[in-house]
């Protein structure tokens, strides 16, 4: 017995109806992917999580292409492959070239360095880099 | 006894000072903050990283800004105080407004936070987003 | 070659049985997973951490189902796919309910993200929860 | 110049203060912890982070103190100071007694030290732990 | 108040005391450091991370050194900064030079740097390295 | 479509070919492991990377083979399943022997576990510890 099982459209509660609803409206897709097929056995979660996504992801001060490189270096710097496999393809369908993710990759694992040698060498954080 | 000193310019050996030099004219600022003087005690590392650096952060197919972006979002997911308040300053200085910066930090924050609820629902990753 | 091979316990050597008996004894079932067949490969770490998990799991001013959500808590942030299978299956069994699940998710989630969200703002502590 | 200043609720904006107003009448202090205050700068984020939290903290499945123990479980995960601080606090308002700090405390160690050797003796997920 | 105070040798229990007798005894010093003076807040896992630790830090296939350029290579990838404080502080005591501190925080850093672009890559395993 | 195909020598760029046929020299075998092939479709990262790795892992004042247990202990301590099939592999083709593995192993998964322990207990660097 699976821990929780995808939950498909045909099966799903009204609620859970209105949330993929509003995910294909939004996207302009038919697909629901298997992230929120998961999360619809929790509506509350799904619903709270898809809100907030839909409201952080929408094009402001940042590009929506910029957002999903951002996703993207976090979910590399957490090691998480489904959040990779899937952030990865939404940035190419937002317009990250290859050249974009090769930079994308370089800084991500230069920043992992660096926050480590940071660390290990104890620097003290310069006067004029306070938050004071 | 500290672990390392920080090396300034008027003690440092020609090869720390030929690393400093670089990053003052290519930074165009004569200051040199405390990550650079802690890795001059290592003239190795400190050269090989100034010079990854340099390439990396170096505009392309993104600009020195997403760049400056990205560094703030591993830093802030690996809870490295130093790289985040230095980071922060740099992509300020680079045209990061206040609210790129508050969307930054909800992309992140929200990156986190589904990294997690896809592994601890353990969600397999859609065929379509496989990297076959 | 495996790294390491799992080690039955028809092959085992009589330390290693003694503490595969103990984990029967203790766990009421004759079934010894994977991770304690590969730590037998050094009799030393399985029965040191055997005896850790066993006192520290054991029922006290937490009980055991609190402690096994925290297990999947840590796992989780950790994103570490055994962990979070095996003590899923675990906190189950110790009677978690689809319920207690989804809201455990929802809180590890959160914590992550508002983890991040703090270090991003460069929050101070407040005074009042300083430990001095 | 900090990153961001706190807002206190006199400098507040209507937006911000009814949420400022929300969290004092949800926890029965006057008190409005620097987290939110920081978080204030962000109008958007602070009402979405708060209405999140409010509803994901609520007493459950799980009760209010289990939710704590879970919250300073992840903090201490992702070493986060002021979310240790912080949530430690909260854990103890809501009847956290030492006996269970201390046994929190070593379920987290225990749990990170065990997903360490779990990757390291790269442990196969056992058939009866699977999600299928 | 404290979340923990410290526990002094004078003011300790004497199942603390016996504890951090052993410390003394095993280190050749009479130093009891805040880790442990705050662990004996709890004595079981007092006495059980002293054991632990003990055993797995003493001299065996690797030597004492290395085990301590393990710790701060640990350390230094959770951001710990107490850990690495202390680590590195036994680690020079244990023989550690400034070349070989050097070379740690160099591999250290291209290790986490090489993690994230396996993972961004998304790179399978090669047959070879399979542990099958 | 995969995110990056792995680049072979016969379709590689002649940049290409002079980074693998140094791979070849240095490490004295034809294999070529994917790790490099998939960055191969970043020449500039995998030259940058190889030239790095190659500088750093060279025997200094640590031997080949305490780098590498150090490799896997960062791999191990970020969950990077590639990273710790490989360089596992890598140490024992320099001399790690199963013993030193396992104490390997135990000295990641302690640290691991105290690194936690110490975040939670909100202790304080002792004086003596301190960079100053």
């Amino acid at each position: 017995m699976p821990t929780e099982r995808l939950i498909e459209y045909e099966g799903a509660s009204p609620e859970v109806r209105a949330v993929y609803d509003d995910i294909r409206a939004t996207r302009k897709t038919d697909y629901i992917n298997n992230f929120w097929k998961a999360l619809a056995n929790d509506p509350a979660t799904l619903k709270r999580t898809w809100e907030s996504i839909k409201q952080i992801m929408a094009p402001g001060a940042l590009d929506a292409l910029t957002k999903e490189l951002i996703y993207v270096a976090v979910s590399v710097t957490n090691q998480c492959p489904y959040c990779i496999a899937s952030h990865t393809v939404s940035a190419r369908d937002k317009g990250m070239s290859p050249e974009m993710f090769h930079e994308l990759m370089a800084v991500v694992g230069m920043a992992n360095e660096t926050n480590r040698l940071v660390a290990g060498y104890q620097v003290e954080i310069d006067e004029r880099f306070k938050n004071t």
